[in-house]
């Protein structure tokens, strides 16, 4: 592996309510400097939920994304609060968003966002034995639920309205361990 | 599908040499407002490659993550510069961080990236017909070049050094398109 580039400095350069933006200078092992700009990391992480229900159907919300100015299928999903683990995060978040809770919840993998420039950690979980369970979330309207056939992924991670790389990368992984009869 | 909600007020709260911090002002369409905070999308977008050799391996680099402050395993990929379109840059991209250009060159898919905060859009380009051709980019230091084989994608996915999600999704997505014979 090659040596890490020494940080020779970080400086937050601006900051809004839930954005930090801070400089950091660095000097690669060649002895190169350079000023890079990151996103820090100020949360505790997020988590995203593949629920499966007992008809091998997968869970997925339409959501408003204010970054595209439009609706989108995607999973559920939501930042880690004080307190919480990812699972008990992901079982919360299920149930604001889609109305169940799990009672068997275990972690697959965690996912990197966009790593050359934010340290956003996102833990992807597996939700079974689901059964009806909501809490009201900061959600401003309710989220329309959509269970998908999962014999139907193919038609869904090349869909427009499912764009979202995470839930794509999740639910691939996903059905790669259900094929492999690991889950 | 759901009606959008109305954008009442956008207003920059920050920025930065890269980036820009806006609020955008909603009101849903069931009466409830809402002020969210989004990074604005002042690019052209990015792609990202996958370059397919002619022995069935997928070009991988190891780069500097300056969000996880660690090297990790990815694509070539990169911010599209004025003037160029989606398979100009990636084209680019390629020569600059992988050291190849490609005869043959066309797009599989957008992803989003975070589409909740981020406007971002990453254009996922197929790369085959390889040629050696380097051109200097604005990197730090030499990437190393991996030379991954398809048929061990299902390693590589799983490893905690590529943890990409955009880079995960635009490989499971080949292989799906490869499976059916379609690529």
């Amino acid at each position: 592996m090659p040596v890490k580039p020494e940080i020779l400095k970080v400086t937050p350069t601006a900051r809004s309510r839930l954005f930090q933006i801070e400089e950091m200078e660095l000097r690669f092992s060649n002895g190169v400097e350079r000023t890079y700009e990151r996103l820090s990391n100020r949360g505790r992480g997020a988590v995203m939920v593949i629920a499966l229900t007992a008809m091998n159907e997968v869970l997925l919300i339409r959501e408003y994304a204010a970054g595209l100015e439009d609706y989108l299928l995607t999973l559920p999903k939501g930042l880690i609060d004080p307190g919480e683990d990812a699972l008990q995060a992901a079982d919360r978040e299920l149930k604001e968003e889609a109305g169940y809770g799990a009672h068997q919840i275990k972690p697959l993998r965690v996912l990197t966002t966009a790593p050359n420039y934010m340290g956003h950690q996102l833990t992807v979980v597996i939700a079974r034995e689901l059964y009806p369970c909501k809490l009201e979330g900061d959600e401003p309207e309710p989220m329309e639920l959509v269970r998908w056939p999962l014999d139907r992924l193919d038609e869904l991670v090349w869909q427009e309205d499912f764009s979202e790389a995470r839930a794509i990368a999740a639910l691939l992984l996903t059905r790669d361990l259900i094929n492999k009869g690991e889950l």
